[in-house]
């Protein structure tokens, strides 16, 4: 077994440590002849490492693979000052962080512990065929219909889009709204069809966006403001280097975003700019 | 099997058609030669119809027998202007005005649909003993075990809280800020230690109080402004009677319910007014 101390050096050698490449998935799993899914299960602990569960302490770690062959990490993200119904949970952390790298298809999961109901519901919107490989601590894989058996899901409601989906990119440069417009044309977003977006611009200049996640069970979606932070926070960053937020809705959407993530955003980043713009047209599908 | 309207016309009957007396049931039971299983499930239309699914128009009812022989009824509260996130779901409405009938424990639920996982993780925290009998569409009972395996619950923290407990009551006359702090106390909220409450009054002078509910996966937690109209709805009122909202929260809590619960009242009730006390002091246990 590979000491965790060293597959952390690895993955921390990367840019950004909570994706590590299919090139790199393979030499390790060749050099220390494990599996793909006994190297997801020994990276758990990593992902544990850089959870930043501000409210519980309560360290929740996950590690996807994705068809492509690469793997992304998941961990939770918790936010004082909010209700507790603002927290990231790790699975859907991984799952958007593998989204926004262009995975269309997940294969294997495994975590630091079984995902709890809301999670469950979550990949149920995501895993559509069922065939993703749930590991937790070192037991056989289980399905997602095992673990949520008679799941209420898109199929009931005669839905066949997809949510893994490849994102929209802009064509450079784009203006922060602008960005957040791109974001928000990859929104999955079947139930209200309410497309909306996010972009953050932090102090060294970069932009992270986010796109709106929507569930069929409605309380597990992820706003795009929660998935911008999930693109962040990938990338290292912290709240507090992020200067200006912008939000984009549509127009004529029964539900709007603006009050909750501009409060989200003042919990977290003080010192940042919060702006809403409407430049979805009604009707966009 | 009776007629579905003429069990609507028995529960309109009452000056609450969401809770059905013990011996009411009984009577019910006894005169059409059915089981009070039976009769949970046949209840589900009517409940379906007091649905208030202002997004999607997608009705979910269930009825939900406790242990004291009374039922009562849940639905789905949706809330245009806001977040999906801000949804209660059926099951968690029919739990919570258990609840607040001083119920202490459920025996059975019927329901429209198998719970999703959002309201299966959820359950968790109330069925402490995996004994509830879950019914959908006259299918065989399921204990949420079978529905939930391998779950996330207050016992892997180690956490003795019983979530059906019965409530603290104000010694008349009581102002709308100590009905607030009142229930507060009779909060769940073994994560957080943040015990908060709501009192809503309505332009008939009623007054509607709501407990803070938390989960152990965090996000299907229930506000106390999301119990409070579980009680307002449950005795028959629209959301434009409330003319004023008392939040009452704990000093040096980690959370807080202010920004959402007044951006969901401003929604629901433009003309009503909102304030918070911190009557709570830190550390009340």
């Amino acid at each position: 077994m590979i000491l965790p101390s060293l597959l952390s050096a690895v993955c921390l050698s990367y840019s950004t440590p909570f994706v590590i490449p299919a090139e790199t998935v393979n030499t390790l799993t060749e050099q220390i002849s494990i599996t793909r899914e006994e190297l997801l299960q020994q990276l758990v602990p990593f992902a544990q490492s850089l959870a930043r569960p501000l409210i519980s302490n309560y360290r929740v770690g996950v590690a996807l693979l994705g068809k492509s062959g690469a793997i992304y990490l998941g961990v939770n993200l918790e936010f004082p000052g909010m209700p507790l119904n603002q927290t990231i949970h790790a699975e859907q952390f991984g799952v958007a962080c593998a989204r926004q790298h262009g995975e269309t298809s997940l294969i294997a999961m495994a975590g630091s512990a079984a995902p709890c109901g809301h999670c469950r519901q979550f990949l149920n919107e995501v895993d559509d065929e069922g065939t993703l490989q749930i590991y937790v601590a070192n037991t056989e894989g289980r399905t997602l219909p095992s673990l949520l058996p008679a799941a209420f899901g898109p199929k009931n409601l005669g839905l066949q889009d997809k949510f893994m989906i490849p994102l929209s990119l802009p064509s450079h440069p784009a203006s922060l709204e602008e960005r957040a417009r791109i974001a928000a044309l990859s929104s999955h977003a079947p139930y209200t069809l309410a497309k909306s977006g996010v972009a953050l611009e932090t102090e060294d200049g970069k932009v992270y966006t986010g796109s709106y996640l929507e569930n069929a069970a409605f309380n597990p979606s992820l706003s795009p403001l929660h998935t911008a932070l999930i693109a962040l926070v990938a990338d290292g960053q912290s709240y507090t280097s992020i200067q200006r937020a912008v939000l984009c809705e549509q127009r004529g959407a029964k539900i709007s975003h603006e009050a909750v993530s501009c409060e989200l955003l003042k919990q977290i980043a003080p010192g940042a700019s919060f702006a809403k713009t409407m430049a979805i047209p009604e009707g966009t599908r």
